[in-house]
Protein backbone atom coordinates (compact mmCIF):
# COMPACT_ATOMS: atom_id res chain seq x y z
CA UNK A 1 0.00 0.00 0.00
CA UNK A 2 1.42 3.55 -0.66
CA UNK A 3 1.38 6.35 1.44
CA UNK A 4 -0.83 8.14 -0.52
CA UNK A 5 -3.65 5.34 -0.39
CA UNK A 6 -2.90 5.42 3.21
CA UNK A 7 -4.02 8.91 3.39
CA UNK A 8 -7.19 8.51 1.51
CA UNK A 9 -8.15 5.67 3.60
CA UNK A 10 -7.80 8.32 6.63
CA UNK A 11 -10.04 10.93 5.08
CA UNK A 12 -12.47 8.58 3.70
CA UNK A 13 -13.46 6.88 6.98
CA UNK A 14 -12.75 10.26 9.03
CA UNK A 15 -10.23 8.19 11.10
CA UNK A 16 -7.05 7.56 12.09
CA UNK A 17 -7.26 4.42 14.61
CA UNK A 18 -5.30 1.67 14.68
CA UNK A 19 -6.46 -1.59 16.50
CA UNK A 20 -4.04 -3.52 18.27
CA UNK A 21 -4.79 -7.03 18.04
CA UNK A 22 -2.85 -8.15 21.26
CA UNK A 23 -4.59 -11.74 21.81
CA UNK A 24 -3.43 -13.31 25.48
CA UNK A 25 -5.70 -16.74 25.64
CA UNK A 26 -6.49 -16.00 29.12
CA UNK A 27 -8.20 -12.57 28.33
CA UNK A 28 -10.56 -13.46 25.56
CA UNK A 29 -14.08 -14.37 26.37
CA UNK A 30 -14.43 -17.73 27.80
CA UNK A 31 -17.24 -19.26 25.33
CA UNK A 32 -14.25 -18.96 22.68
CA UNK A 33 -12.16 -21.28 24.09
CA UNK A 34 -14.19 -24.27 22.67
CA UNK A 35 -13.20 -22.75 18.96
CA UNK A 36 -10.30 -24.83 17.11
CA UNK A 37 -8.76 -21.54 17.09
CA UNK A 38 -9.68 -19.31 19.87
CA UNK A 39 -7.71 -16.36 18.82
CA UNK A 40 -8.58 -16.31 15.33
CA UNK A 41 -11.95 -16.93 16.33
CA UNK A 42 -11.71 -14.05 18.77
CA UNK A 43 -10.00 -11.61 15.92
CA UNK A 44 -12.03 -12.53 13.18
CA UNK A 45 -15.35 -11.02 15.01
CA UNK A 46 -13.10 -7.83 16.13
CA UNK A 47 -12.25 -7.55 12.77
CA UNK A 48 -15.93 -8.14 11.43
CA UNK A 49 -16.75 -5.67 14.00
CA UNK A 50 -14.24 -2.67 13.53
CA UNK A 51 -13.30 -2.57 10.07
CA UNK A 52 -15.25 0.47 9.00
CA UNK A 53 -13.91 2.65 12.22
CA UNK A 54 -10.10 1.98 11.67
CA UNK A 55 -7.85 2.28 9.06
CA UNK A 56 -4.75 -0.35 10.37
CA UNK A 57 -4.58 -3.39 12.06
CA UNK A 58 -1.48 -3.94 14.64
CA UNK A 59 -1.08 -7.78 15.76
CA UNK A 60 1.94 -8.03 18.12
CA UNK A 61 4.08 -11.00 17.21
CA UNK A 62 4.52 -11.95 20.91
CA UNK A 63 1.14 -12.54 21.66
CA UNK A 64 0.98 -15.47 18.58
CA UNK A 65 4.68 -16.64 19.13
CA UNK A 66 4.01 -17.47 22.90
CA UNK A 67 1.55 -19.81 21.69
CA UNK A 68 3.99 -21.58 19.11
CA UNK A 69 2.83 -22.78 15.78
CA UNK A 70 -0.35 -22.98 16.99
CA UNK A 71 0.22 -19.20 17.22
CA UNK A 72 1.81 -18.47 14.11
CA UNK A 73 -0.89 -20.44 12.29
CA UNK A 74 -3.48 -17.87 13.99
CA UNK A 75 -1.46 -15.46 12.92
CA UNK A 76 -1.30 -16.00 9.18
CA UNK A 77 -5.15 -16.42 9.09
CA UNK A 78 -5.88 -13.09 10.71
CA UNK A 79 -3.12 -11.40 8.25
CA UNK A 80 -4.87 -13.25 5.21
CA UNK A 81 -8.49 -12.54 6.60
CA UNK A 82 -7.84 -8.92 6.57
CA UNK A 83 -6.10 -8.45 3.32
CA UNK A 84 -8.58 -10.68 1.80
CA UNK A 85 -11.97 -9.33 2.98
CA UNK A 86 -10.70 -5.54 3.51
CA UNK A 87 -7.83 -4.82 1.49
CA UNK A 88 -7.91 -1.50 1.93
CA UNK A 89 -7.11 -1.57 5.69
CA UNK A 90 -3.23 -1.11 6.58
CA UNK A 91 -1.29 -3.56 8.27
CA UNK A 92 1.37 -3.41 10.48
CA UNK A 93 3.53 -6.51 12.27
CA UNK A 94 4.78 -5.40 15.61
CA UNK A 95 7.63 -7.74 15.40
CA UNK A 96 10.01 -5.00 16.60
CA UNK A 97 12.35 -6.95 14.94
CA UNK A 98 16.46 -6.02 13.67
CA UNK A 99 19.41 -7.82 12.36
CA UNK A 100 22.57 -7.73 10.16
CA UNK A 101 21.94 -7.22 7.13
CA UNK A 102 21.06 -10.80 5.10
CA UNK A 103 19.30 -11.47 8.28
CA UNK A 104 17.27 -8.53 8.09
CA UNK A 105 16.55 -9.24 4.35
CA UNK A 106 14.92 -12.43 5.85
CA UNK A 107 12.89 -10.99 8.50
CA UNK A 108 11.75 -8.43 5.89
CA UNK A 109 10.36 -11.63 3.56
CA UNK A 110 8.93 -13.19 6.57
CA UNK A 111 6.85 -10.11 6.92
CA UNK A 112 6.35 -7.98 3.58
CA UNK A 113 6.18 -11.48 1.54
CA UNK A 114 5.28 -14.97 3.39
CA UNK A 115 2.70 -13.12 5.49
CA UNK A 116 2.25 -10.12 3.27
CA UNK A 117 1.72 -7.42 5.59
CA UNK A 118 2.26 -3.48 4.47
CA UNK A 119 4.39 -2.63 7.21
CA UNK A 120 6.92 -4.03 10.03
CA UNK A 121 8.01 -2.53 13.27
CA UNK A 122 11.87 -2.16 13.75
CA UNK A 123 14.45 -1.57 16.30
CA UNK A 124 16.88 0.85 15.38
CA UNK A 125 19.99 -0.13 17.55
CA UNK A 126 21.51 -1.68 14.83
CA UNK A 127 22.15 1.20 12.59
CA UNK A 128 21.64 1.54 8.78
CA UNK A 129 22.17 -1.69 7.15
CA UNK A 130 20.19 -3.28 10.03
CA UNK A 131 17.16 -1.29 8.67
CA UNK A 132 17.64 -0.64 4.69
CA UNK A 133 17.17 -4.22 4.12
CA UNK A 134 13.68 -3.27 5.04
CA UNK A 135 13.68 -0.14 3.61
CA UNK A 136 14.46 -1.70 0.24
CA UNK A 137 11.03 -3.45 -0.13
CA UNK A 138 8.51 -1.10 -2.78
CA UNK A 139 5.37 -0.01 -1.27
CA UNK A 140 6.19 -1.55 2.20
CA UNK A 141 6.78 0.47 5.44
CA UNK A 142 9.32 0.39 7.68
CA UNK A 143 8.17 1.82 11.69
CA UNK A 144 11.07 2.40 13.17
CA UNK A 145 10.89 2.72 17.10
CA UNK A 146 11.98 5.97 17.73
CA UNK A 147 10.23 7.11 21.51
CA UNK A 148 8.72 4.42 23.10
CA UNK A 149 5.40 4.75 25.51
CA UNK A 150 7.43 2.66 28.53
CA UNK A 151 9.17 4.13 31.21
CA UNK A 152 12.12 2.32 29.99
CA UNK A 153 12.35 5.01 27.29
CA UNK A 154 14.07 6.95 29.33
CA UNK A 155 16.84 4.64 29.71
CA UNK A 156 18.48 5.21 26.71
CA UNK A 157 16.41 6.73 24.06
CA UNK A 158 16.28 10.24 26.05
CA UNK A 159 20.24 10.36 26.86
CA UNK A 160 21.62 12.87 25.35
CA UNK A 161 24.14 12.01 22.14
CA UNK A 162 26.48 15.35 21.83
CA UNK A 163 23.64 17.36 23.55
CA UNK A 164 20.60 16.14 21.60
CA UNK A 165 18.87 12.87 22.61
CA UNK A 166 19.24 9.45 21.38
CA UNK A 167 15.79 9.30 19.52
CA UNK A 168 16.65 12.59 18.06
CA UNK A 169 19.23 11.44 16.53
CA UNK A 170 17.35 8.15 15.49
CA UNK A 171 14.96 10.08 13.26
CA UNK A 172 18.08 12.74 12.00
CA UNK A 173 20.36 10.08 10.95
CA UNK A 174 17.79 7.40 9.41
CA UNK A 175 16.77 10.20 7.18
CA UNK A 176 19.72 9.84 5.08
CA UNK A 177 19.10 5.96 4.44
CA UNK A 178 18.43 4.39 1.03
CA UNK A 179 14.37 4.46 0.47
CA UNK A 180 14.19 6.61 4.29
CA UNK A 181 10.88 7.51 2.03
CA UNK A 182 8.98 4.16 3.43
CA UNK A 183 9.68 5.19 6.94
CA UNK A 184 7.09 5.99 9.59
CA UNK A 185 8.36 6.12 12.92
CA UNK A 186 6.95 4.90 16.34
CA UNK A 187 6.20 8.03 18.92
CA UNK A 188 4.72 7.40 22.06
CA UNK A 189 1.77 9.22 22.95
CA UNK A 190 2.73 9.87 26.97
CA UNK A 191 5.18 12.25 25.98
CA UNK A 192 3.14 14.51 23.56
CA UNK A 193 4.60 17.50 23.97
CA UNK A 194 7.88 16.04 22.52
CA UNK A 195 6.09 16.09 19.01
CA UNK A 196 5.68 19.58 18.43
CA UNK A 197 10.26 19.34 18.36
CA UNK A 198 9.98 15.62 16.57
CA UNK A 199 8.13 17.39 13.71
CA UNK A 200 10.77 19.59 13.00
CA UNK A 201 13.07 16.89 12.53
CA UNK A 202 10.96 14.95 10.70
CA UNK A 203 7.38 17.35 9.33
CA UNK A 204 6.28 14.76 7.01
CA UNK A 205 6.56 11.18 8.20
CA UNK A 206 3.44 9.15 9.43
CA UNK A 207 3.58 8.72 13.46
CA UNK A 208 2.73 5.21 14.57
CA UNK A 209 1.30 6.48 18.30
CA UNK A 210 0.64 3.73 20.95
CA UNK A 211 -0.30 4.70 24.65
CA UNK A 212 -3.41 6.93 23.70
CA UNK A 213 -6.07 5.78 26.84
CA UNK A 214 -4.52 2.92 28.99
CA UNK A 215 -0.79 4.43 28.98
CA UNK A 216 -2.00 8.08 29.76
CA UNK A 217 -1.78 9.80 26.70
CA UNK A 218 -4.14 12.35 25.45
CA UNK A 219 -5.16 12.24 21.64
CA UNK A 220 -6.21 16.18 21.64
CA UNK A 221 -2.89 16.73 22.38
CA UNK A 222 -1.04 14.43 20.36
CA UNK A 223 -2.70 16.20 17.31
CA UNK A 224 -2.38 19.32 18.28
CA UNK A 225 1.78 18.64 18.22
CA UNK A 226 2.02 16.04 15.66
CA UNK A 227 -0.90 16.05 13.14
CA UNK A 228 0.18 17.37 9.39
CA UNK A 229 -1.09 18.38 6.47
CA UNK A 230 -2.04 15.00 5.61
CA UNK A 231 -2.38 13.81 9.03
CA UNK A 232 0.83 11.65 9.12
CA UNK A 233 -0.75 10.18 12.63
CA UNK A 234 -2.00 6.63 13.16
CA UNK A 235 -3.19 6.37 16.58
CA UNK A 236 -3.36 2.95 18.28
CA UNK A 237 -5.69 1.32 21.32
CA UNK A 238 -5.03 -2.58 21.45
CA UNK A 239 -6.61 -3.40 24.89
CA UNK A 240 -9.11 -0.42 26.03
CA UNK A 241 -10.85 -1.52 22.35
CA UNK A 242 -10.42 -5.33 22.32
CA UNK A 243 -10.89 -6.12 25.70
CA UNK A 244 -13.82 -3.59 26.43
CA UNK A 245 -16.43 -6.62 26.57
CA UNK A 246 -15.47 -9.64 27.80
CA UNK A 247 -18.88 -11.71 27.24
CA UNK A 248 -21.07 -13.30 24.20
CA UNK A 249 -20.83 -9.60 23.15
CA UNK A 250 -17.25 -8.51 23.49
CA UNK A 251 -16.81 -7.53 19.79
CA UNK A 252 -20.04 -5.20 19.59
CA UNK A 253 -18.43 -3.27 22.93
CA UNK A 254 -15.03 -3.16 21.23
CA UNK A 255 -16.73 -1.41 18.56
CA UNK A 256 -18.45 0.74 20.60
CA UNK A 257 -15.17 1.77 21.93
CA UNK A 258 -13.81 2.60 18.52
CA UNK A 259 -16.78 4.35 17.52
CA UNK A 260 -15.88 6.91 20.35
CA UNK A 261 -12.35 7.36 19.13
CA UNK A 262 -13.35 7.56 15.49
CA UNK A 263 -15.99 10.15 16.32
CA UNK A 264 -13.26 11.67 18.30
CA UNK A 265 -10.99 11.64 15.46
CA UNK A 266 -13.67 12.79 13.04
CA UNK A 267 -14.02 16.36 14.87
CA UNK A 268 -10.14 16.64 15.08
CA UNK A 269 -10.07 16.16 11.46
CA UNK A 270 -13.26 18.44 10.79
CA UNK A 271 -11.53 21.57 12.86
CA UNK A 272 -7.99 21.13 11.16
CA UNK B 1 20.59 -25.03 32.44
CA UNK B 2 22.94 -22.82 34.73
CA UNK B 3 26.02 -20.76 33.84
CA UNK B 4 28.18 -23.21 36.19
CA UNK B 5 26.78 -26.20 33.86
CA UNK B 6 28.01 -24.40 30.81
CA UNK B 7 31.39 -23.37 32.03
CA UNK B 8 31.58 -27.73 32.96
CA UNK B 9 30.44 -28.41 29.26
CA UNK B 10 33.24 -26.24 27.96
CA UNK B 11 36.15 -27.80 30.05
CA UNK B 12 34.88 -31.37 29.16
CA UNK B 13 34.85 -30.20 25.54
CA UNK B 14 37.71 -28.05 25.48
CA UNK B 15 34.97 -25.93 23.12
CA UNK B 16 33.63 -22.28 23.84
CA UNK B 17 32.40 -22.83 20.16
CA UNK B 18 28.87 -21.91 19.52
CA UNK B 19 27.97 -22.89 16.06
CA UNK B 20 24.97 -20.23 14.10
CA UNK B 21 22.40 -22.62 12.09
CA UNK B 22 21.23 -19.56 10.00
CA UNK B 23 19.49 -22.01 7.35
CA UNK B 24 19.30 -20.57 4.04
CA UNK B 25 17.55 -23.12 1.72
CA UNK B 26 18.87 -21.35 -1.41
CA UNK B 27 22.25 -22.32 0.02
CA UNK B 28 22.17 -26.00 1.35
CA UNK B 29 22.73 -29.12 -0.78
CA UNK B 30 20.65 -29.74 -3.37
CA UNK B 31 19.52 -33.16 -2.66
CA UNK B 32 17.77 -31.70 0.38
CA UNK B 33 15.35 -30.22 -1.68
CA UNK B 34 13.65 -33.98 -2.23
CA UNK B 35 13.19 -34.06 2.05
CA UNK B 36 10.23 -33.13 3.51
CA UNK B 37 11.41 -30.56 5.47
CA UNK B 38 15.12 -29.69 4.05
CA UNK B 39 15.71 -26.85 6.99
CA UNK B 40 15.51 -29.73 9.38
CA UNK B 41 17.09 -32.23 7.48
CA UNK B 42 19.91 -30.05 7.31
CA UNK B 43 19.85 -28.81 10.66
CA UNK B 44 20.07 -32.77 11.94
CA UNK B 45 23.16 -33.55 9.92
CA UNK B 46 24.88 -30.91 11.08
CA UNK B 47 24.26 -31.16 14.92
CA UNK B 48 24.73 -35.17 14.30
CA UNK B 49 28.33 -34.27 12.97
CA UNK B 50 29.12 -31.42 15.35
CA UNK B 51 27.71 -31.71 18.55
CA UNK B 52 31.23 -33.23 20.15
CA UNK B 53 32.72 -29.91 19.00
CA UNK B 54 30.29 -27.40 20.36
CA UNK B 55 29.00 -26.19 23.60
CA UNK B 56 26.21 -24.12 22.22
CA UNK B 57 23.86 -23.94 18.77
CA UNK B 58 22.00 -20.78 17.85
CA UNK B 59 19.84 -20.41 15.14
CA UNK B 60 18.73 -17.14 14.05
CA UNK B 61 14.94 -17.07 13.91
CA UNK B 62 14.69 -14.64 10.74
CA UNK B 63 15.83 -17.48 8.70
CA UNK B 64 13.20 -19.81 10.04
CA UNK B 65 10.42 -17.12 10.15
CA UNK B 66 11.11 -16.39 6.55
CA UNK B 67 9.33 -19.83 5.45
CA UNK B 68 6.32 -19.12 7.29
CA UNK B 69 4.47 -21.74 9.54
CA UNK B 70 7.21 -24.58 7.86
CA UNK B 71 9.88 -22.47 8.94
CA UNK B 72 8.52 -22.33 13.01
CA UNK B 73 7.87 -25.81 12.55
CA UNK B 74 11.69 -26.44 11.42
CA UNK B 75 12.55 -24.19 14.05
CA UNK B 76 10.51 -26.37 16.87
CA UNK B 77 11.79 -29.58 15.11
CA UNK B 78 15.32 -28.44 16.37
CA UNK B 79 15.42 -27.35 19.19
CA UNK B 80 13.51 -30.64 20.09
CA UNK B 81 15.74 -32.55 18.13
CA UNK B 82 18.84 -30.97 20.52
CA UNK B 83 17.06 -30.72 23.26
CA UNK B 84 16.36 -34.50 23.79
CA UNK B 85 19.80 -35.99 22.27
CA UNK B 86 22.39 -33.21 23.54
CA UNK B 87 20.17 -31.86 26.87
CA UNK B 88 23.63 -30.69 28.02
CA UNK B 89 24.37 -28.05 25.08
CA UNK B 90 23.33 -24.33 25.59
CA UNK B 91 20.61 -23.13 22.88
CA UNK B 92 20.46 -19.90 22.60
CA UNK B 93 17.06 -18.69 19.94
CA UNK B 94 18.91 -15.42 18.46
CA UNK B 95 15.73 -13.54 18.32
CA UNK B 96 16.71 -9.91 19.01
CA UNK B 97 13.88 -9.34 20.72
CA UNK B 98 11.99 -6.84 23.11
CA UNK B 99 9.15 -4.56 23.52
CA UNK B 100 6.56 -3.19 26.33
CA UNK B 101 6.62 -5.40 30.42
CA UNK B 102 3.57 -7.48 29.49
CA UNK B 103 4.55 -8.00 25.72
CA UNK B 104 8.09 -9.05 26.75
CA UNK B 105 6.68 -11.57 28.81
CA UNK B 106 5.38 -13.30 26.07
CA UNK B 107 8.33 -13.46 23.87
CA UNK B 108 9.79 -15.14 26.77
CA UNK B 109 7.09 -17.74 27.26
CA UNK B 110 7.80 -18.38 23.46
CA UNK B 111 11.10 -19.17 23.63
CA UNK B 112 11.70 -20.23 27.12
CA UNK B 113 8.93 -21.87 27.40
CA UNK B 114 6.71 -23.20 24.60
CA UNK B 115 10.88 -23.89 22.53
CA UNK B 116 12.47 -24.31 25.89
CA UNK B 117 15.53 -22.34 24.73
CA UNK B 118 18.14 -21.70 27.45
CA UNK B 119 18.54 -18.52 25.87
CA UNK B 120 17.55 -15.76 23.87
CA UNK B 121 19.05 -12.51 22.47
CA UNK B 122 17.76 -9.21 23.27
CA UNK B 123 17.38 -5.66 21.87
CA UNK B 124 18.28 -2.69 25.13
CA UNK B 125 16.70 0.11 22.82
CA UNK B 126 13.32 0.02 25.16
CA UNK B 127 15.56 -0.11 28.22
CA UNK B 128 14.80 -1.90 31.73
CA UNK B 129 11.07 -2.78 31.47
CA UNK B 130 11.57 -4.22 28.38
CA UNK B 131 14.18 -6.68 29.57
CA UNK B 132 13.53 -7.51 33.21
CA UNK B 133 10.60 -9.57 32.09
CA UNK B 134 13.18 -12.07 29.91
CA UNK B 135 15.25 -11.63 33.27
CA UNK B 136 12.67 -13.30 35.27
CA UNK B 137 13.17 -16.97 34.12
CA UNK B 138 15.25 -19.07 36.45
CA UNK B 139 17.89 -20.78 34.84
CA UNK B 140 17.24 -18.86 31.89
CA UNK B 141 19.53 -16.42 30.05
CA UNK B 142 19.26 -13.15 28.21
CA UNK B 143 21.88 -11.94 25.34
CA UNK B 144 21.78 -8.09 25.54
CA UNK B 145 23.06 -6.74 22.14
CA UNK B 146 25.85 -4.17 23.46
CA UNK B 147 28.40 -4.26 20.88
CA UNK B 148 27.07 -5.77 17.36
CA UNK B 149 29.60 -6.38 14.11
CA UNK B 150 28.16 -4.41 11.90
CA UNK B 151 28.93 -1.45 10.17
CA UNK B 152 26.07 0.07 11.56
CA UNK B 153 26.79 -0.26 15.02
CA UNK B 154 28.72 3.37 14.75
CA UNK B 155 25.56 5.00 14.00
CA UNK B 156 24.50 4.79 17.11
CA UNK B 157 26.08 2.25 19.41
CA UNK B 158 29.27 3.73 19.64
CA UNK B 159 28.36 7.92 19.89
CA UNK B 160 28.68 9.02 23.29
CA UNK B 161 26.14 9.58 26.05
CA UNK B 162 28.10 12.01 28.96
CA UNK B 163 31.58 11.06 27.61
CA UNK B 164 30.29 7.23 27.29
CA UNK B 165 29.78 4.99 24.31
CA UNK B 166 26.13 3.87 24.32
CA UNK B 167 26.83 0.86 24.18
CA UNK B 168 29.21 0.70 27.68
CA UNK B 169 26.00 2.46 29.07
CA UNK B 170 23.97 -0.21 28.21
CA UNK B 171 26.32 -2.50 30.06
CA UNK B 172 26.56 -0.21 32.71
CA UNK B 173 22.65 0.23 33.49
CA UNK B 174 21.83 -3.09 32.72
CA UNK B 175 23.80 -4.33 35.67
CA UNK B 176 21.37 -2.89 38.32
CA UNK B 177 18.20 -3.91 36.77
CA UNK B 178 16.50 -7.41 38.83
CA UNK B 179 18.10 -11.03 38.12
CA UNK B 180 21.22 -8.94 36.40
CA UNK B 181 22.94 -12.38 36.90
CA UNK B 182 20.95 -13.77 34.32
CA UNK B 183 22.41 -11.25 31.51
CA UNK B 184 24.91 -12.28 29.00
CA UNK B 185 25.89 -9.93 26.51
CA UNK B 186 26.78 -9.79 22.59
CA UNK B 187 29.43 -8.22 21.32
CA UNK B 188 31.13 -8.32 18.16
CA UNK B 189 34.99 -9.61 17.12
CA UNK B 190 35.62 -7.06 14.71
CA UNK B 191 36.26 -4.87 17.53
CA UNK B 192 38.25 -7.50 19.80
CA UNK B 193 40.33 -4.48 21.51
CA UNK B 194 37.41 -2.92 22.99
CA UNK B 195 36.98 -5.76 24.80
CA UNK B 196 39.53 -5.12 27.62
CA UNK B 197 37.01 -1.85 28.46
CA UNK B 198 33.84 -3.71 28.47
CA UNK B 199 35.64 -6.54 30.66
CA UNK B 200 36.56 -3.71 33.36
CA UNK B 201 32.57 -3.02 33.49
CA UNK B 202 31.48 -6.43 33.65
CA UNK B 203 34.29 -8.76 34.24
CA UNK B 204 32.55 -11.71 34.72
CA UNK B 205 29.48 -12.01 32.21
CA UNK B 206 29.43 -14.51 29.56
CA UNK B 207 29.47 -12.93 26.07
CA UNK B 208 28.73 -14.62 23.12
CA UNK B 209 30.86 -13.23 20.35
CA UNK B 210 29.82 -13.43 16.57
CA UNK B 211 32.03 -12.19 13.67
CA UNK B 212 35.01 -14.56 14.60
CA UNK B 213 35.79 -15.68 11.06
CA UNK B 214 33.45 -14.79 7.95
CA UNK B 215 33.17 -10.86 9.36
CA UNK B 216 36.98 -10.58 10.02
CA UNK B 217 38.03 -10.81 13.85
CA UNK B 218 40.72 -13.04 15.45
CA UNK B 219 40.03 -16.00 17.51
CA UNK B 220 43.27 -15.15 19.45
CA UNK B 221 42.53 -11.50 20.02
CA UNK B 222 39.21 -11.86 21.25
CA UNK B 223 40.72 -14.17 23.93
CA UNK B 224 43.49 -12.39 25.09
CA UNK B 225 41.03 -9.79 25.74
CA UNK B 226 37.63 -10.89 26.81
CA UNK B 227 38.51 -14.71 28.47
CA UNK B 228 37.93 -14.79 32.29
CA UNK B 229 38.77 -17.13 35.02
CA UNK B 230 35.70 -19.12 33.85
CA UNK B 231 36.24 -18.83 30.00
CA UNK B 232 33.21 -16.41 30.19
CA UNK B 233 33.01 -16.62 26.10
CA UNK B 234 30.77 -18.35 23.72
CA UNK B 235 32.71 -17.72 20.11
CA UNK B 236 29.77 -18.21 16.73
CA UNK B 237 30.64 -19.32 13.71
CA UNK B 238 27.64 -19.74 11.21
CA UNK B 239 28.02 -19.54 7.66
CA UNK B 240 32.11 -20.80 7.90
CA UNK B 241 30.82 -23.93 9.58
CA UNK B 242 27.34 -24.58 7.96
CA UNK B 243 28.29 -24.06 4.18
CA UNK B 244 31.50 -25.48 4.25
CA UNK B 245 30.56 -27.58 2.20
CA UNK B 246 27.81 -28.09 -0.23
CA UNK B 247 27.75 -31.30 -1.73
CA UNK B 248 26.72 -34.64 0.15
CA UNK B 249 29.64 -34.71 2.71
CA UNK B 250 28.46 -31.13 3.88
CA UNK B 251 27.94 -32.10 7.41
CA UNK B 252 31.28 -33.62 7.19
CA UNK B 253 32.86 -31.00 5.71
CA UNK B 254 30.96 -28.62 8.48
CA UNK B 255 32.84 -31.15 11.34
CA UNK B 256 36.18 -30.31 9.98
CA UNK B 257 36.10 -26.54 10.33
CA UNK B 258 34.06 -27.17 13.83
CA UNK B 259 37.21 -29.33 14.75
CA UNK B 260 39.92 -26.64 13.41
CA UNK B 261 37.98 -23.99 15.71
CA UNK B 262 38.12 -26.65 18.59
CA UNK B 263 41.60 -27.03 18.32
CA UNK B 264 42.31 -23.76 18.43
CA UNK B 265 40.49 -23.31 21.38
CA UNK B 266 41.25 -26.40 23.10
CA UNK B 267 44.84 -24.81 22.79
CA UNK B 268 44.11 -21.50 23.87
CA UNK B 269 42.63 -22.98 27.20
CA UNK B 270 45.54 -25.24 27.86
CA UNK B 271 48.06 -22.02 27.74
CA UNK B 272 45.38 -19.73 30.15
Amino acid sequence: MTTQQLVAEIKRKKSFLCIGLDVDVTKIPQHLLAEEDPIFAFNKEIIDATHHLCVAYKPNTAFYEAYGLKGWKALEKTINYINNNHPEIFTIADAKRGDIGNTSTMYAKAFFEDLAFDSVTVAPYMGKDSVEPFLAFENKHTILLALTSNQGAFDFQTQKIDEKEVYKKVLEVSKSWDNASNLMYVVGATKAEYLEEIRTIIPDSFLLVPGVGAQGGNLQDVCKYGMTDTVGLLINSSRGIIYAGNGKDFAEEASKKAFELQKEMEQILNLS
